[in-house]
């Protein structure tokens, strides 16, 4: 047994509430080394009355990692406080138990060498998250190139744009034209990147956070474009950018013209007076990176903590948006995410909150800081596997089990899983404009559970490196648009809707095939077994022991091939 | 190289600041497998005129526990933000790189591939621990029992407690009375059990927080203490139990007297009316354990939170208190600590805040929350160790490296080290009397870093099975005292503060050999190099490579030779 590979902590990762009474317990262990894990619990403060509160239960395993399985136990218990301790048996018959850090030879006995569950502090410390988010999808806009509702200057439009102040006057009345787009393509959440006024076309250096940036459109537009969005049942969610403001935002600029005198001094960062300006070396002021357009705010000085909490209720309350999608997440402070937190969710309890993070989140997704962050592990791993080739289906699908092993439970189906942002070149233009990886990378995002986000124009095959050139005007005229990859999301879109159990159903079964390059996921519900089947060689493979059953991605039988680089999505 | 026992992660627990610009980095390996590791680091927002910040730094091990080594690497960095990944050379030669929760054959490039280290974001969440506190030795007071300043029947005083209701009429006027004692032994720290208003005498069921017992005295005489022992250079520490309180608490009162329709309903958990008696089967409240006359208070809601918060403060201000140790610390929620941390360190910037929970406490001790806790880790190994014989040598040095390993820097030398407390049998008791065993363990207790805490009477040989026994009158009569016992605590300390390579002293060496049942750890700071031997065995050990070098224990050149069950100090 690889003891060394055993990790437990009795802290919320690991020891949680899901509901009232009801706890999930988890345990690391290596790979394929384990034949059974049972988790056995007893009262901490067993009473006489008591004494038949202990149970064991066998441990299910839930996630298989690179170096890594997963075991899962859940529990329905009323007491004050439980003790647990687990015991392993490997592959080879050899027996260890596990408690309070310690293993021993011997059952445990002695309750303060078993692990604690404290009923209480897990139930009030519950991940409560948004009953509506899970396996929804999300479509991301980024307004400035989306629509614009004036006649526009068509060559201007279409041509890649080669600054970020390059304004092609998308506007939101132009989003609200084409709700009808989103909709028909399938879409469940609208999030827009930033909207507020400021002088660059990403809008990620707000100079204003209580106006709608007037390119953009009023308050009253926004309002609009949301009960439009609430009529067809979709979602809005905006763009906080809380980490740094534009230098012409009041505070800023106050302390560009007073200096040290100036009373929002403790604001920002200031290192040395005289500020530097913009364009200088490395500013004097911190920054986002060294961008001198975006100074860094000081959310640690409760007035600017105050005022950017206030902004997020703010439009909450004016607009009735649904979600904020928190920009640079990861350099602001646990702390006062927590505050945002309880803020936000007061003004509206089924708000959702996502971070921005590159990396797996685990410390801001324990309950009390987002709901849910996009998915860049997802995306860069989509890109090991296909664009560029580098791993294999296995060490694809254990890289996703990372996140499944180690997230909430709660969290996990929320997860933002994306090809590609308004932050990263298009996919397609990672895979060298090869559209079959995209339709694989797209079967990938929207077939596995999680929140897909959908780039816009990406159903339409947009072409794009890194930005701005990602972030060109959108392929309204048909002339421009891939037809054959728009049906293809709309397919895959439609099928996810048709059948819950695709995204939410068991995983019962899983095969990868690395010599093959094949993955086969098998889930079930109440109401069906479906095979999904995604072939990453460039070659058909043969899948025939599927063959005669219903494939719901091409809506017909299924004949047991499937081509290079395509997906499957049978009915058992 | 065993991948599996490979455990980073770029939270605040394994990547923090312990100063303005310095930053700590670790990561956990299996034990005995790596050569060498180094830390490659670099600017994540590498603005062209700093493509000099690349950096590599070879990791040192600082602890070992029973499967895992610990790496760790200081680093100086004045950035926005940092990305690094580690090399892993194993003991076989081979390498390998990891970064963002994955492996890599090659050195990585991408930084998207790389670790995150925020430097904002880590300097806010920095841990700041009172700067007096490191290394202090504490001595606990169980007030009932402790010292009576009024005449009391000897008879009674010396008989063992048959209940939590027997009062030997101990109060704060007989604490005052002997400081002396305390300060002879060389006390920095006194704590005190609860003071509070209650029928018992332990305390633990407070009716009024802001009474001090009559049976104990005065807020004036409180005020007092703590000026006495302000002026001999002591510390008071007190007790704060805001898991529950008692019946006659006046919230209580109030829905026992009203029911339903008492305002202070929200302040407990009632599951149904009308309560049972304090008496009865299991309560029909949460209560702490099943202890119908410790009812559970509700910390969720606001006015209980602002009315316990309040009470801490209050006696902050009112007394100038130095610290609060936090009863049931672990059955009350993170969100309170975060809180409750804030408002006491407003008020008195230094108090020291422990928590009582019987386990590794990882995630109350990130530097949000509590700044240390009572080490009953090393309680429990110091028990399998030398009372029950159950362990060897090495697993109890590296079960306390589990700790060192795991815990913050900052938060590691304020571990409050016990071999005993009012909540245990007296550790003499479960040697079986055995006073050599006692000895050893003090020596381990007084000798390594933390801040040792010996429980009244432990000086003396006091002996005492469980609560109430481990209660009972302190041993003030010369014939109950054990002098030999209390001159060796009294050299141990004073050795400890004379000789601060002792307990701060950089470990250069650890030498532990099982079938010998010895340890011998080196320590060295600028002024010396010392090193600790422990002979756990029952007969007499040699130690001849350090014949003829000086012993700071029985102060006299050392002649090879330990006894069993005894400990040398040795000046090298």
């Amino acid at each position: 047994m690889e003891y060394s590979a055993i990790y437990h902590d009795m802290d919320k990762r690991f020891c949680y509430a899901i509901d009232k009474d009801l706890f999930v317990i988890r345990v690391q262990v290596k790979k394929d080394d384990m034949k059974e894990i049972i988790l056995h619990c007893e009262d901490k403060y067993i009473p006489m009355e008591r004494k038949d509160t202990k149970k064991t239960i066998l441990m299910k395993k839930i996630a298989t990692s690179q170096f890594h399985d997963y075991y899962e136990a859940q529990l329905q218990m009323h007491l004050i406080c439980l003790r647990y301790y687990f015991e392993f048996t490997d592959t080879q018959g050899e027996k260890i138990y596990y408690g309070n850090y310690e293993f021993y030879k011997e059952c445990i006995t002695n309750r303060d060498r078993m692990f604690d569950c404290p009923q209480n502090l897990r139930e009030e410390e519950m991940f409560e998250v948004p009953d509506w988010a899970a396996n929804k999808v999300v479509y991301q806009i980024f307004p400035a190139r989306f629509a614009a509702s004036q006649q526009v200057d068509k060559e201007q439009w279409y041509k890649a744009p080669i600054s970020s102040m390059d304004d092609l006057h998308g506007d939101l009345r132009g989003i609200i034209e084409h709700l009808d787009h989103v909709q028909n393509l399938g879409i469940d959440v609208l999030y827009m990147t930033p909207i507020f006024k400021s002088y660059s076309s990403h809008k990620y250096d707000i100079i204003d956070y209580y106006q709608i940036d007037p390119s953009f459109g009023t308050t009253e537009d926004l309002r609009e474009l949301v009960q439009e969005a609430h009529k067809r049942g979709m979602k809005i969610v905006m763009d906080a950018v809380f980490n740094h403001t534009g230098r012409e935002f009041f505070a800023f600029e106050d302390i560009m013209e007073k200096g040290e005198k100036s009373k929002y001094l403790d604001w920002y960062y200031i290192e040395k007076f005289p500020l530097e300006s913009e364009r200088g070396e490395i500013p004097n002021y911190k920054c986002f990176g060294y961008y001198g357009g975006m100074p860094k705010l000081n959310l640690k000085n409760p007035e600017v903590e105050k005022f950017f909490t206030d902004v997020a209720c703010y439009w909450i309350k004016e607009c009735d948006i649904d979600g904020w999608r928190m920009d640079v997440g990861d350099e602001i402070s646990h702390y006062f995410w927590k505050n945002f937190r309880r803020a936000v969710k007061a003004v509206k309890k089924d708000m959702l909150i996502i971070g921005e993070i590159w990396h797996y989140a685990g410390d801001f997704l324990e309950g009390d800081e987002w709901d849910t962050v996009m998915n860049y592990p997802f995306y860069l791993n989509m890109i090991d596997l296909l664009a560029d080739e580098k791993i294999h289906v296995s060490q694809f699908v254990q890289n996703l089990g990372y996140l499944k092993g180690r997230l909430n439970k709660k969290c996990y189906p929320l997860m933002w899983n994306l090809i590609d942002s308004h932050d990263t070149a298009r996919f397609l233009h990672l895979c060298n404009g090869n559209k079959k990886k995209q339709h694989l990378a797209a079967a990938f995002q929207l077939l596995l559970p999680g929140m897909p986000m959908i780039y816009y124009g990406d159903e339409f095959a947009m072409p794009g490196a890194n930005d701005p050139d990602c972030r060109r005007g959108m392929y309204w005229d048909e002339e421009y648009q891939d037809k054959e990859m728009y049906e293809w999301y709309k397919q895959l879109l439609w099928i996810r809707k048709k059948h819950a159990c695709i995204s939410e159903g068991e995983l019962i079964g899983s095969i990868t095939k690395d010599e093959e390059e094949t993955i086969v996921l098998i889930r079930k519900n109440v109401e069906e077994t479906i095979a999904l089947i995604f072939n990453c060689s460039s070659n058909a493979k043969n899948f025939s022991e599927y063959e005669g059953k219903y494939n719901l991605l091409r809506d017909e039988p299924f004949d047991g091939k499937v081509e290079g680089l395509d997906a499957a999505v049978i009915v058992l």
